[in-house]
């Protein structure tokens, strides 16, 4: 399979950021142990990272013109209230896993509410970085 | 006049992109029939397409310093929550037609909602790519 | 095309109501302006105004059995809460437009909801009595 | 690790339910999948179904006493009401992952909020019986 | 103190935006006022406008790895609804005031709603540029 | 027994109006049906259609002046918000049942709400043109 | 003056309905009484009572024509819904008392709610047959 | 046909329970008229009562093993949110119809939403126990 | 008859508090034009004006010992929000007219819901001073 | 008396379950101190616990038939939507006090709102086991 | 201890207020009844009664200054929308029983929500006088 | 110029309440602080403090009587409902700006809800004492 891994905004500063919530790890740790998953089960992975909106659909439509198998994302809180990358998801009709690090039921009431999930296969949330990992057994099992 | 034709997030993927709800055009073939129904009108027109809600905002003040007639916009999944671009429409101060391919009134719920709309003078929603050659006629008809 | 332009509740008395919104031009100027424009592409047009919503049913069934082509229809107030125009619509299954002369999206919270157009092919509104050319025009290219 | 499998309503009727959304395998099936993924994992796994509230919790305090390491529950139709269950998972204070076999998040409203999500480390939804090995493998990941 | 001011949406077209809500001020004029009181006031203070959300919170997270001391931001219309500005704002852990050059409690209903205001130390509202050199006042009183 | 059947608006498009949820028999066929069991078992039976609220709330009104004991009625889309309609059963205070064709509570949100229900003695709603039967005998055991 | 006393839905039904809530005086004897105080006080008044929605407007634009000078209407249930009456009070521009026999907001709560007392220059209710009386006092102090 | 009534919490309290609300009859003389009528009308006919929910869906599923025709259901108060009987008629696919004693929508607002209804064939409710016949006529009719 | 007349919050303004919605008059001369009228009607008046609900509530209760027989009472903004005016009107059990100035469903939202009308014989609103003087002739009538 | 003591589901977990909410006391040590205070007011207790819904609504169905004279019951997380239990307690007549341990005020929202207390004499929340005492007190005190 | 009993607005009317609802003793005798057991109990009590807010609130902090171990307060009406009292009790952190003589979830919908009960220990309601008992012997058992 | 200052319900507590929240000072000490800053910059200042809504509302139109330039008020927990102090800024039109002490974004949900700041020229919230200050500067700035 070949994979691409995007993460959303503020993903970037993990490691920096409210340590209590999203871990210690940065986000270079966590692509690295990504990869290693994936070249031991043989698969091809891309990691893209944005802070923007836009960036972040452009490189859902690229998946698809390149011709990727599956994709993981963690939209950040743009999963909050992206109608445009739902519809993005939802145009390249690529098989594609929803990550959170965190369990986003039971924090803040806002971050309850997933309006990207709709358009995914489906939702993976509270096990920290465990849950990209997930993500990947559970594309492999889609096919 | 000098019109400028905005399209949102994820219409670069029309033809490819549950064409079920958008059909089988694809973007540039819209854009041609606009063009050349504006040459046989007399009209200048540009065409400009982001996945970027910055960036759309960025084009709709640059069609204010470069004196535009007339905006005929699509922001697609931005219609329902871009209070942004909302405010870039009332910032120009220039004639805008919001234009949508299909029936926003008859799909989910959160697509009957325009925070855009507001701003424009008008809104021409259900008639596919016909609506943007509609949205021609209206700005023509309010000089 | 066989066209039946249905005009709802208050129109009659367009000329004298509220001249900032609905501008100046009376009903008969405006049917006037339409059937010129139909004559011109040779289109048949028939004319209908009522403030009563059974009498704009009664005419939207007497469309399904004179055969129309097309409905273009401007619900007045009934957009807002008549369930039984819609299924009027519906029953009958002719190409119907719905027009408004101005922007519902952008003066009182209860006008920017249509429960009628889900029941259409699409909508316009804000563009005053060219609304209703511009519905013409949407008819044609339907066929 | 000593892990138990809690099915809620309806889960017995599997492979009879609604198959295009459930699929067509029935909970044996899924049990003894599960079965063998725990035995070649080390792991202890036990399975409990019930229709009754009443019967899911009693069972939830059962896996106090007796000491499981984890929970993998999908609640069915309870997710979206029982507090109790909640209060229950509360209560014992073992770590759990709930578990659902079609995407919450893309059939009807009131599926996709979740009660008892906010007492479990995480949810996983949408990918069919895979989900009951990710949340296996998720629970290893926390010790 | 070293001070980032930052402004969202639209704020470049001050000056030329609906001058009866926000004044006859343009940016620069503002930013020039801004200026000459750090000068003053013995502070370094850098500027930065973007109608991009991304752009706007990859400029929050550089605030962080250079050293800033504290963020005057008015979000303009991001202020409603751009969760992960709320995020990066949490996420780098510096001072920051929120500043709105209008009363934002007596315009439209969801000016009122500020979903960034909460991960900042305070809120200014309705001052016009006046509020930029409030938010300064307050920085300084924080040490 | 004395019976009059009100059928509200759209109800005489039956056969022609959307047969997957209406069914294939027209209004006359299932009058016709309810007259041979009203012969049968002894009652007198007036049918009455009408597109129009105000000539529906007239019938019920003569439903009094012209003494007769129960009155069956679907009002159609009207069920969901004419008050005037439920003030009128009100007022005669005849024994009244509202039958519906099709089952409202598995349709369009908005339909699952009668405000004439509370008016009536009870509801029937999902059986075809069965309802109307049903509703006799059920006029027939509370006398 | 020359007034319009237009009644709404159900109201040609009092004496005969619910006379707990509104009394025992029929419609007649409750327009003779404001006939009596009209002739006393010199005024002209003309009675109107419709069950149907599309007739009140009609007269309420029929009093546009032939130059009332201010309507006391009762529009019973339409007031909770009918914004086409509220739009025909506003298109005539006559000076209108909004009048119910019973105290709206003392009972169910939807009757607390009018749509068309904002059209209107007052609203009175509670008072029974005497708020038309009411209502003429009103008219007469406006001038 | 092979018929199974099924009977929610409390209606084993009929009799005793609020006389005004649902009548003198206790649930033992509701089931003799029933089978009486069965008899007569050549249908077996098999009587459940349970307070719990659990045991409600257990002998839906049950019906579905012993080839039962048809059920007549009145849930009680779980109606109003038991959406996992809801997911059991569903999952049974048996012809199911509704019945409530008292007429749910002139009484207290949670009583006028049924979660159950929309996964039966139709809902009757108001007419006492005559609503159980009526709910055998109806089955008879299906076929 | 002894007639209290209330005037709550702000009232105590008229003539200098927004003109353009409440007038020229100031309280002393409204008060004058009632006192006048009450003595060419043969009635004892009493004036009260507090900022205060307690002292509001108070002199309600006054009026119950000192045994007057009717109050007029324009609660000001407490109308929308004073449940405890509520329970006072509801506690003296004296005949009570609620009079607005301005009419309170043609402003803001929020003034137009009143939680003290329930407890009045009813509401007058809209007719500026000439409101008392209406009130006053609503109690003579009631008696 | 003769006072039946009921607690619902999870308060057989007493002292396991979070501690800091609930205390340290276990079930039994509650019940020990209630037998103990209703021996000294020669009043005869029972006690029945069960995380089973099915079998409260049994419990207090047995309470009318053996004739108790009160009710004690805290139904846990059954408060909050089990309008099963209230119909129950609403059917045998018997005087009930609902008892919390927590303030059920001061905790999750959704714990605000009782379905059950409307049908109880009323409501006594926060003190911890004292509660059960404070309950039995008001009962006396009834009598 | 020393205990301050506070009564809101209305709360002065008891035995002349609605006695259906309140019963007919009057507050002097409450008082009393309260005085006898306190002196019995060996505890201090003072007593007070306002209609206002203020005053209230005013007493709540001298409760503080003076020193009491508890207070007793039924806030009446204020009960449901006085976040300034809820804001007193907590100022003063001072042991606080909120006590109701009605069952406040018994009556209209707005009393069932408490503003000011997450600020007490716990809230008693629907016992009569013998509420305030009730709060007496709970602020015993709290020290 | 010459300013009253206003704080509103248990702001006289301040030093005692809630600190972790309020902070240490008590309201004297703030005063001072304002008063010393007062003389500095030449302007007059008057304090004033109530609990009573009233009393504020009193001194607000005071303010307007004894030609005050400018009003700082924190209206604390009345900020969130009370109209009638709405209505009394609107009513004596001075420059007033509302100030917290608190992030009022940042805490419970009902605190971010200002309906007092829509009469006020703006807000501040969330620096604490610096907050008056900030209200001074702003005030100055004005004119």
């Amino acid at each position: 399979m070949k994979i691409m891994v995007i993460n959303g905004p503020n993903l970037n500063m993990l490691g920096v950021r409210e340590k209590d919530i999203y871990g210690l790890d940065n986000l270079e740790s966590i692509e690295k142990m990504v990869e290693k998953e994936c070249k031991k089960r043989m698969h091809t992975v891309e990691f893209f990272q944005s802070n923007s909106e836009g960036a972040i659909i452009d490189n859902i439509h690229r998946a698809y013109f390149e011709k990727f198998d599956g994709i993981i994302i963690n939209p950040g809180a743009y999963t909050h209230y992206s109608y445009a990358i739902h519809d993005a998801i939802k145009a390249v009709n690529i098989k594609t896993v929803e990550v959170h690090l965190s369990n986003i039921h039971s924090r803040e009431e806002f971050r309850s509410k997933s309006v990207t999930a709709s358009a995914c296969i489906g939702q993976i949330s509270g096990f920290g970085k465990i849950g990209y990992l997930l993500g990947i057994y559970a594309l492999e099992k889609q096919n």
